[in-house]
This record gives C-alpha cells, structure tokens and sequence, in this order.
C-alpha cells in the first residue's frame, strides 16, 4: 500500500487550509473501497485537526485560541523563536484516522480535514497511507 | 471490514460518557482476533479520549479544565454560540486508535474510552473500524 | 499481527523520553515493509506525542507550557493530587499513528517520537502494533 504525499505551499504565519477535498481523491485514487486512512504531518511545527468547513470562522476562533492558550513570545527556551508553533502541534496533534466506506472518506456532516501551519509561511506536505 | 455504528444519546450541555463495554462488544461482534481498532466521532463539537474510569472525578476534572483553558462566552467569530465546543473537540481530538489482542480491546488497567460531548444535549454517533 | 511491548523507566516527575530508536528498531523487528504503525500509551497519567528532537530544549517548553496550562494543585476533585497529570495526557493523546515505508518508520526529518510522562517516575510501558 502506497504512501501517497501531496505539497501544501501554506500563506501566512498561522492559518488553517481545508484539504479535505484533497485528501478524498487521494483515497480515490489509491483505490481502496473500505477500512481507514492516516493523514499525517511530517513536520514539528504544523498539526492536523477535523473541525467544521462549512462556517470559515471556526477556524479563526481555533487559530485565536491557540494565540491565546500558547502565545508567541514568551520566554521558552527553544532559540528559534517558534516555541510556541512546536506546542500548538502537540496540542493538535500529527496524525489523524479516518474511517474509509465505499471507497470514500467516511466523515461526519460538518467535518473537514485542516492542515494547521503553526509557523508559516512554509512549503510542507501531508503524507496519506490506506490501512 | 464493516464500519459498526454507535448511537449515544447525550443528556448535559458537556459530559464524558464511558463507552467502553459498548466498544468491547462491538470488536467482539466485528471478530477480528488481533490488529486495532479506530474510534471516531463524526461531530465538529464532539470528542473522544482516553483516561482513567475507576474513579468518576477525573472525568469531572477533565471537563472543569476545559471549560477553564476555553471558556465559553469569549469574543468569538462563529455565530452559533458553540465555539469553544470546537475548539475543545479540536483539542481532544475526533479519533483514538487502541491495540486488539486476542479479540479485546488492549487498554491498560485504568482505561476507558470516553465519548465527549462538548456541546449536548444531543443524539450523537461513535463510528468504529477495525484495521 | 504481534503487539510489541516496550519498557520505560521515567526518572522524573514530568518528562519526555525519545523514544525513536526504540520504536523503529520494534518495526524492524515485526518486519513489514509497509502499511502504519500504532504507538500506544496503556496508562492514564502518561501520553505520547511527536515533536523536534534536535533541540532538547523543545520538550522542555512543551513540558512549561503543559505546567502553565494546567497547573498541579488546583482545587481538582480527583483525590489522589495526579488529577493535572490525567488532564494533560488526554489533551496530548495516548496514541500517535506512524506511517511505514520500505520496512522503518516514515518520519520528517526533525520529528522525534516522544513518551510523555505526566506523574512519575514509575514504570511504564508502550505498546507497538503494526496495521
């Protein structure tokens, strides 16, 4: 079973990008008709998170409360200036699972699949595996 | 492999309701002996965790601190009024995924699996696949 | 499919323990050249997650931020003074999924994988279960 890697060329220092369309005709085209998908980030200063597509402004309430919960520019001790983008993605998480019916993501009404650049702007990328 | 559905209905505005036994059977039900099994909320303000089920206070603790780290009533975008129901989601996460050996669920000692409704009461579901 | 079982002896009352090597050289020996691997936490009170391994001072501001977040001796109704430690590993997770390419475990390149202890030091344990 392959691993298949799509390219997410991210804008702005924090955002969240809705690749769940990107991720369906990944799955699609590796051609699997049922069991799960792992969508997972290979980077230490970026996350992954389901959350509602359909309203925008979830996503900026998530990305306020991260500023909120883990602010930028306390005193950590990580030299890079980026602390606090390391945590938000722990915070987040690297992976998620998803079921896969019909050949198809099997997600909830209301769920999309966001990428979270936590310090961007960045070229990254997301590495998808049928299991 | 089938994807079995859950349904939970939900009786507070948050709670973390054990599914344990209910997952238990399910993995029996689908009888598969070994591999592992993914647990997903197909909700936007809705979660799933793991943690201790011996004692009922964690859980009481857990949604204490949730209300604490992302409270509701804050300035946020999302017009609906359950914002910090996503964000709390987001932050538990919508999957686990828990080892099977000789048909059960390998959970350590303490664990159980708890459905977290963030935004209730409602009539929820737990999707699960065994991989 | 075996489930690998590794052994951890946390020396600390909080800390992160790179547990990469140990993993990869788990997935080696179960020999499968592809697919995902499922690193799983059997306990309440410890987590798992991955982040940068090249400067350890990463998992030091992970560990001051989970300290700031959710602070050891509020008034938690939890009797046995580890209620933060229950929170933090459920806001961590207590599994991350890995994929798997030509036989060993397909990390970026600054992606460590990390257990999280949260109320030690005591003797703990990751399962290993490749799907």
């Amino acid at each position: 079973m392959a691993l298949k890697r799509l390219s997410i060329k991210t804008q702005a220092k924090q955002e969240l990008i809705d690749i769940t369309e990107r991720v369906q005709r990944a799955v699609r085209e590796l051609g699997v008709s049922a069991g799960a998908c792992v969508i997972f980030v290979p980077h230490t200063t970026a996350a992954i998170t389901i959350n509602e597509h359909a309203d925008p402004s979830v996503k900026e309430d998530i990305l306020m409360m991260l500023d909120k919960l883990v602010p930028a520019g306390l005193r950590y001790q990580h030299a890079e200036g980026n602390a606090h983008a390391h945590i938000r993605a722990s915070l987040l998480g690297h992976s998620v699972t998803v079921p896969i019916e019909d050949g198809k993501l099997a997600l909830g009404t209301w769920q999309g699949i966001f990428f979270c650049e936590c310090d961007g702007p960045r070229q990254r990328e997301v590495w998808i595996t049928l299991i």
